[in-house]
């Protein structure tokens, strides 16, 4: 049985760092809130918020649905689906490691989020946007070089990265960390182009693994496909040029 | 061997949610920053941020050794945690389960934090306090009692609540992620006591939830040690009476 994803169509959003490894895998998916046919759509998403029968609902998108599992919490999916995908290692402690990885990258990815909405979710942008300003640049200036400097010393720490050629964060095989990472690279690249330049000079590693990712059989394929949702201004990474320093 | 939990002194903080599994379960553990022997105090953790010879080295406090293994992210830590403390189902899904459960209360921390801090953790309340009061209506409006409806149907679906008398989030047992959300509601009562008030209303098996952590025997014990540091305005959930409402 195939799995389900369900996550807002229209954006890329949490809902990709399942989608990559999802497609690295080949794994067989619908993405159900962006299909048209019977039982798809948003509404076949939303019923799980509403229906009580649901003993685990999920709190909030993405949530995935294999067999009678619901599954929700991009970082938990991942867990789950890591082994079952190959795209985590055999061992408790490599698994572990590529979930803190991730927990990681989802703290970057909610600060990435609210540079845009530092007052509240609930807001539009336009009545928010000089605290966003504000936010931006010590997100700029301060955390984005962080967590790079991370990325990059642990890379160089994998003693099978020693080649420093098509590098991987746990082990010498791709993991759901290292698509990831892939992803929140690309939207760093997409909201603060100007910053993310700067600071990946300085994080040669986290670039040759963003390389690596793109150059990836499958996921060239998912990138260069409709299934891959643009980049955009609902989405979390998104281009406000004022924000770019 | 003892567990050696990071995390800095006189806070509460995330390190919070491993302290009280760890005091729980009954472990032997070193609360490594607050100690004053020797190879303890502040420096023994942050020299874990510096050392290059760690393979695989925290982002962040709270990290918790145990052995050779150093894990960070105290959703990841508990995680580890759990099973080797009784802490935690046995399956696979009540375990994952339980993380899902923790990492929505990690959301709910991370937002009760951005209410006092906004615009960026590296300036003072005082510089984005006008930020801080949007911020927090939203939270107290609309988060607040949307988390704990979530809690509160969790635990109204989950069977083994039936008689609704000391409930548990997983299964009829005591988990982390019980003792967690006890540590989110002290929380929001401390920070946001006239909002958490009203919203706990529409929310009685998280109440009960509440009331059965705090009377559990070592629990009740620790809460009435010097191990309990109280809340204070340094950490996540802080007092500023105009942000309640």
């Amino acid at each position: 049985m195939s799995y389900q994803l369900h996550y807002w169509p229209g954006i890329q959003g949490r809902g990709e760092f399942v989608r990559l490894a999802l497609e690295a895998a080949g794994a067989d998916y619908v993405d159900v809130a962006r299909g048209e046919g019977r039982g798809q759509g948003v509404p076949a998403m939303t019923r799980f918020f509403e229906d009580e029968s649901i003993a685990r609902p999920p709190f909030a998108c993405p949530f995935l649905v294999d067999g009678k599992k619901v599954i929700a919490q991009s970082a938990a999916i991942l867990l789950y689906l890591g082994p079952r995908l190959g795209l985590a290692g055999k061992s408790e402690a490599d698994q572990l490691w590529t979930h803190q990885i991730q927990l990681t990258i989802a703290d970057l990815v909610s600060e990435a989020h609210d540079t845009h909405h530092p007052v509240g979710a609930g807001l539009y942008y336009e009545d928010q946007k000089k605290e966003a300003l504000r936010r931006a640049g010590e997100f700029r200036k301060e955390r984005i070089p962080k967590f790079l400097r991370w990325f990059e010393a642990i890379l160089e720490r994998n003693p099978r990265n020693a080649k420093r050629k098509d590098p991987h964060l746990v082990g010498a095989k791709l993991s759901y960390a290292d698509l990831s990472l892939f992803q929140a690279v690309e939207g760093l690249y997409y909201a603060f182009p100007k910053a993310t330049k700067r600071a990946m000079k300085k994080a040669p590693l986290v670039g040759a693994l963003h390389d690596g990712v793109a150059r990836h059989r499958r996921i060239a394929a998912y990138l260069a496909s409709e299934r891959r949702i643009p980049f955009n201004e609902d989405g979390i990474f998104r281009r406000y040029p004022e924000l770019d320093g």
